[in-house]
């Protein structure tokens, strides 16, 4: 009876923990809100371009963290931020917010929670979840992470929100933190984003990175993040392809 | 396009989460610790009935959360209490614990996340799986839930572990941490365990409960637990058939 297995004759694996940016790199945001302004533009006959407001929403999102970061406010959840960024945008476009009946206003401020992926992010998980521990390191909390990986069928084996570190990227805290309830020191856990300044901050704490490009996060329009920009662990052209690149490593030791 | 789903003309749920006490409920811990304490016994030469050393390593365990309960130490994650119990085990039993060498030490005080379901945990939860959100509500740590998770395949929707609560259950914080983590009110989450003193802590702060009673958790001369002794709102004999029986309520509205 082997009492414990022998590493020394089996390939190491690169890092025990896959950790992945959500908005943007996993989900397809612009879409998902997209299409929910559509449906509360239909509804109550608003006009309105459902792309250019959620780019407009999306917009305010950074700085909208930016107190949580500094320490001048206390944490919010992205329910909190989404809402006031919400309010905000309907007021600089013109949207006539307050006629929209509560809940429906709710569902749309949710629309942040059913996102869909990108076409290689399930197969690409799926792959990664046989070989190494697969979860989300996000500005998201719990309960958007779960019901967006129900939604979307992201097959997730833990979700460590940021309402569980109380820190929003890039403050150290989100990677550390999250590393820390694996477990794992930070050298065995990568982060995979679409985001070069996300990569960057992972790195400086330590932790692996793998870049994958999502030239669409924004539309035909983006100038941003379409080529990795630092020196990461792994360039991959998708999901699919880190796991192809990340499990034959593996197995080649 | 449908702007939201109209929830009257849909069977509504019973709940939207279905969260579980792992140890004794989903796993068979007896048996996971037995097999590593007798694979110890084995490499070292000790002589140690592997059943008993098990149960009585488990008999340190209520005790030893006692003082992070009741708020006179901080909290400690179980592998560092599982360690402590161990060290008293082997005292009171005479194994001469201080021959295993480290890193067999480690192997042993971590097989409690290598534990494996009972033969209907994974089934179950699988199908479970595709109505609710599903977790586990456990005294286990993240990484201690997510190790196990990877081991025995359960498929979890999301992990919150006691080191993201900072509470041990009964704690009210437990549960009402974890149900707030999730955004959704007691009502809406339902704990299963085999234990009925844990049902009756989740009860009492507006949880739906489930019992399945595990004869076999503490072996054949078990007498606690072998029935359910509080009004729950579902008595299933296994984790399949409270699957049958939630979602037949659900889809029968």
């Amino acid at each position: 009876m082997p009492v414990r297995p022998e590493p020394s004759g089996l390939p190491r694996k690169i890092v025990d923990a896959v950790l992945f940016d959500t908005f943007g790199t996993v989900v397809d945001w612009k879409s998902g809100v997209a299409d929910a302004v559509e449906a509360i533009a239909f509804r109550y006959g608003f006009e309105v371009d459902p792309i250019d407001f959620a780019l407009r929403w999306r917009a305010h999102y950074q700085p909208a963290m930016e107190p949580i970061r500094d320490g001048t406010r206390e944490f919010a959840t992205l329910d909190v931020l989404h809402r006031e960024n919400l309010i905000a945008t309907a007021r600089e476009t013109g949207l006539p917010i307050d006629q929209i009946d509560a809940a429906d206003l709710e569902w749309l401020n949710r629309s942040w929670h059913r996102l869909d992926g990108w076409p290689d992010s399930v197969p690409g998980l799926t792959e990664l979840k046989r070989h190494f521990i697969i979860g989300p390191l996000s500005n998201g909390h719990v309960a958007l992470l779960t019901n967006m990986a129900k939604h979307a069928d992201l097959p997730w084996d833990v979700i460590i929100g940021s309402d569980v570190t109380r820190a929003y990227k890039p403050d150290p805290n989100a990677y550390l933190g999250t590393a820390r309830l694996l477990d794992l020191p930070p050298e065995r856990v990568m982060l995979c984003a679409a985001h070069n300044s996300d990569l960057a901050a992972a790195k400086s704490l330590g932790l692996r990175t793998a870049f994958v490009a999502r030239p669409q996060e924004y539309g035909p329009s983006q100038r941003t993040d379409l080529h990795p920009t630092g020196v990461w662990d792994v360039i991959a052209r998708d999901i699919q392809d880190l796991a192809s690149q990340l499990i034959n490593h593996t197995t080649a030791g």
